[in-house]
């Protein structure tokens, strides 16, 4: 069995990995770390786990985890960049749940997120793990940094369109929507049930610390910089994310749901609705699957692409799974079998 | 007491008026139809109004509406169209909740609601009550077409950039989301809590019933043709809409904020947000209120704007009622103090 | 106008305290403190209330608040019972919304709230501020303690019984549950809405600190002691109380429907539902008022009694302006006329 | 691979049947009929199915349903009791998860649905499938009466306490609280959204169907009659049911938390929770799992347990496969290694 780490697992990406790794054929969870719960059980902080794990929390200790195969950071933003290049020497392969590894340009991401880069010396070797751009690099590599909820769902809705050169670079609309479980389990009055529940919002429309992740990939694809103008709102209920996409034709020749069906036909979690059915976020709810949809409203020449996933899982924990699958070379979907649980 | 008619008063809209009525200074319900309901009294079918009304549903019956002095018609398009001419000769004075009287041509009517319009005659003079366009054609109609829910949200959101010619009208774009109750109290699969709690999803997106409507107001504001892409989707909560709305600026040198608090800097009912805050849906639950926020993000050329209503009250009965004061001659908030319920 | 002041406004009392005030017509909120949001406006921080208030959160102020005809305690306990002597002294009356002054036996108290008393002496002049038992020491006192939101639903359910003797007391069970609201506005994880959304858990079963109010309060009623089995349950939703009653007949040769209607006919808040009817909390969502229901299943020797309040109004600030009222004279209903908010 | 056949697929417990089908070793689901649906495909109805299913919704047809190994009827009650006798003569073996065949005393069952029984004759036959009760039968039986979803989790609850004769058996509480799917995929006003989020309220309480079921099968374990007050509720959220349990002890010399954890200790599918922590619906989403704690509150003489199930899992399709899985002697929990979704 491959011997799996996690750091930082009282979250939500800590649980949901322990969810999806439970029926992993070829995987198994040796340690999981929390400063704040050492010595509790994993399964007393979240009885749904109960009768699948014997773990204890424990705290961090780069030995324990450099004996893993793979080691998930499930931490918040800030932490793996101190902690990889330790384990990266101890010959582990690290992939890493947070944004420390997603932007390679160190001052770019110092710019974001407040504070210099602690290991920017690993950049250039950080995979970006969003395997339909990537899957290569991914089997091979050390360090993948998995993409963050909002950028997977607002990618894979526009890649089709941006690397055929189909749409304006310079006018891309993501009006997105998510689930408060992307918040995170953090003591915070903003999150509380009496506060976000039977309302919606918008925030961070100044500047979301997803936009630069999501336009440096969107330019990958395009060949050259792209400017888009990134809403996310905040949904009542857990989890899912929906992304509303809006991009101007510059060339409506081509018969887009095809385009859409032909790049992504073969990929085994992202899924092209047959024109005409739109995706919900329930649908894809604790399921490793990004659904997506596209209209041209009265023909006109803008392009609406819907795009759905659970943030938890093709937006997180299960998208982090797969890419240790492709790193391993195991099935892909093995441990992501799950259908999405509706209603 | 202004005696007030009420056609159509078991949905959503006839309970929201009747709680915006209760309280209300100078009106009285003296009827109240429902086929359906007929001879059940209204809190039976709503408990929350035991001990306001005395009131029992009848057959509707032109003579006994004929005899109020406003007519409210809150019931499915189709049905005021048939029914109004009688009224209209009564002399009575009507407030349409419904579509019927919404767009002024009825051949564009008819293609969106997909039969003929019975009664075209009256388009013309059919004022369409949105007060802060439309206030003094408003004081001396004597049919009243009110607004719809998302078009409420989106012309208020829109309209000082298109009055003052700031953005491109080509490239309109709205992306808004409103609470199940928008929908109605219909028995429909699609709208159980099991379908559509803990989900997100777009609809309507070839084109919603709205999308004329709105194209139509802002296009009088404009003072010429308006592309809008309208992509509507449904939250998973009762009461709110949210309107996300992006334009290209033609025009960056004026101070939109000050703009805004100028716009609406006399209006009871739309209440600019300071810079920096962001409206939700939640402040205005109950409330006759849009409130708005816009943000210029990155210093870009695109605007976004936010506008949020309860769509029963703003977006449907309690604009009704403020239609109804103005009028009458009466104080536009009289009936319409409520502040907003939050938590 | 009649001043007043609030001590502790920035929880949810609090913001239901000013929308309901903002609508009274003999009172004005003279002062509203918070230690921990001092120097801003309550509309910041409330946007329901922009346009209402021009208030501004202060440091507690001893002078200030002596200066008001009436304070209110929103405050978590431990906070009013510091404070109260001094304001009375300073000649204010004092009504307090936390469980300081609810227990009558200071120790009973210590041993349910885990310190001492600080204000014993004041216990025997607290009125408990439930009006459809105290009304008339409610008029005269210059402290009120404002019941908890269970033990208002739960009293109010079993009184008529007790008051008659119809049930046997010591075997009384209320199975009671509420919106997360009733937790307040503080920073915990277990409230967060990604833990408490889609879920209802029962907690506080081997003794919440209700327990000993609740009995208290039924003990007057029966004139003798009670044994009350209360389990509190966690809804997934903001507001509302339901308490569902069980309670064995001794007596059923009383017609329980007319009992009841008798009991309640007068009183303006307790709406005691025609058979058959049971009652939801959305039908109270916003209303000062208590609905009731009752049944006995089968014919059998229990009766089921179904008792709904929304917690932040007749549990917590609705009845503490309706005490307000009849302390000072006013209509008792002033302010308190809103319509519960349905759909 | 066993041949499974799905009468009535098109509402929750169907779908329920296909997710968890989707991943099961050893069965295929041959055919599954709907007449309203007839001809669609089932993933065109439930998009999270697309890619585990080419199923089309059929056109019941006895013999096609008569070449299965298995028959599951996810039908409204009184369409099974027409068609099964059918089916067992020609050899197929069926599980009903309707109510048809649960209660062995036709004339009661009449009485409580509301016509006479269609076959009778195989009430004596039918075998009541609740496999911690009957697991030996199950495994010989032709044809399974899948307990409904309240009785599952009241039943769990109070077995251990009844079988050892600890509590008075003619006083049982049941205050139970489930999860809008719990009624079905059906167009019902009642159901909408709109009506039951935000709120909480009992129904059924002077007789719900579930109650003759519940008293028939604890009487079985005491021994001999029992009376039972039974109450539901239904929660704004979609899938769980909770149970809080009340009943008199008559024993108190009993250590009820291993007493319970004794009974079961071997059963791979209820769990009882260490002593202090209580049981939430969503710790068990998605999963076929009972969880159960209990308490004593107050050291007085009224024990409370609180059983949780997914109404759809344990409460409906998962025990239907975990009764296949024992008729055919599979492990016991193949297809149901699910872990609960949390958060």
């Amino acid at each position: 069995m491959i011997k799996v780490g996690i750091v930082g697992g009282t979250g939500y990406t800590g649980v949901e990995l322990l969810r999806l790794l439970a029926l992993h054929d070829e995987a198994e969870v040796a340690a999981i770390t929390s400063r704040a719960e050492s010595g509790r059980r994993v399964d007393d902080l979240y009885p749904n786990l109960r009768g699948y794990y014997d773990l204890v929390f424990s705290e961090p200790d780069v030995a324990a985890l450099a004996a893993c195969d793979i080691v998930f950071f499930a931490t918040p933003h800030n932490v793996a960049m101190n902690l990889v290049p330790e384990l990266l020497q101890a010959g582990a392969r690290v992939i890493d749940l947070s944004a420390d590894y997603r932007i390679r340009d160190a001052e770019l991401w110092s710019r974001w997120y407040g504070e210099p880069h602690a290991s920017p010396e690993l950049l250039p070797q950080a995979v970006y793990g969003l395997p339909e751009l990537n899957r290569e690099q991914i089997a091979g590599a050390a360090l993948v940094a998995c993409p963050g909820c909002y950028p997977t769902s607002v990618q894979l809705g526009l890649i089709p369109l941006l690397a055929r050169g189909l749409v304006d670079t310079q006018s891309l609309i993501a009006s997105s929507a998510s689930g408060v479980s992307g918040a995170g389990r953090q003591a915070k009055v903003d999150n509380l049930l009496s506060e976000v529940a039977d309302s919606f919002k918008a925030y961070g429309v100044t500047g979301h610390r997803h936009l630069p992740e999501i336009e440096q990939g969107l330019a990958d694809v395009a060949g050259g910089p792209v400017q888009l103008t990134f809403v996310p709102h905040l949904l009542p209920m857990i989890r899912g994310i929906h992304s509303t996409l809006f991009a101007r034709l510059v060339d409506n020749t081509v018969d887009l749901q095809a385009l859409y069906e032909e790049t992504y036909g073969q990929e085994p979690f992202v899924d092209v609705l047959p024109a005409g059915m739109y995706p919900q976020t329930r649908t894809v709810k604790g399921a490793n699957r990004c659904q997506i949809s596209l209209q041209v409203p009265q023909g006109r020449d803008t392009v609406v692409v819907m795009s759905t996933i659970d943030n938890l899982v093709k937006g997180a924990s299960g998208q982090a799974v797969q890419n240790m699958n492709i790193m391993l070379g195991l099935e892909e979907d093995m441990g992501l079998r799950q259908v999405g649980l509706l209603p």
